[in-house]
């Protein structure tokens, strides 16, 4: 099997068995602010389980270079995690499904200024990949427990453009 | 009393007593994914209360230009709200104490670049409110029960530089 993952757009529908793409579009929720602003509401599903509650922290990443190599992902069993970019420059994101216990192959999408994204509760995905260097809000589960699987492939992938 | 207030720069200890400052400042509390980035952890005092619970919502802010008429503030008696900024672009954080259940004197605050807030719950504070247009990622408190409530100033204030 070809080790090679080529980038995708990265849509709501695509992404939606893997977590939520966070961005503005077509018409607000609600318009609020005597007019003035437009409220996309609640884009989320957020999981922190029964022990842990939702924080926000924030991640000031170094920039990689496609291609990549991927030589592994991870996964929190115990909470959702949502990246917030700060700044317009894209990042990967990469997510596999999951296959008795281990990723599948990989996919990886590329952001457009705006979106951010939330990865659902136990999805495999890549660590933070900024394609520049950028800060991100990072909203996910504090608390007790061991909150991170990782899983290093036996061969990296290479993701392209 | 005059009505003019001028604003001031947004730091953490001058908005302490009316919320948190998410911003990236001096080493991370961890470095993770091998050494790429700095992990700034849990920086908002949250709080959804009992029966609410976080959500992400998307607010696209349309801009507001100094000097401004404050004519009322708000605040949100269940639930704490974090604003964080998807671009550079200042915006303006209005702020009061509260004085037996009407909004004291209000202070001003201007963010720099990458700077969020994190409004505690039941603090007076003015709408969102851009210096230039923008979309801002909140987090506030998604559940039943009336979570806000206002107040009109019988004379404005007038916020300037």
């Amino acid at each position: 099997m070809p080790r090679d993952i080529h980038t995708e757009v990265l849509t709501g529908a695509a992404f939606a068995p893997f977590g939520d793409v966070l961005e503005v579009g077509g018409e607000p929720d609600m318009v609020i602010n005597g007019g003035m602003c437009g409220r996309f509401h609640d884009l989320a599903r957020m999981d922190f389980g029964p022990d842990g509650r939702a924080g926000i922290s924030l991640f000031q990443g170094q920039s990689y270079r496609l291609p990549l190599e991927l030589t592994m992902v991870e996964r929190h069993p115990l909470g959702s995690q949502a990246f917030l970019p700060t700044t317009s420059a894209p990042f990967l994101v990469v997510v596999a499904a999951d296959d008795s216990g281990r990723p599948g192959r990989p996919r990886a999408f590329v952001t457009k200024p705006g979106q951010g994204v939330n990865y659902h509760r136990g999805i495999w995905h890549g660590v933070l990949t900024p394609l520049e260097p950028a800060c991100y809000f990072v909203v996910d589960r504090i608390g007790a427990g061991s909150n991170v699987e990782e899983y290093v492939f036996s061969e990296p992938y290479i993701i392209r453009p």
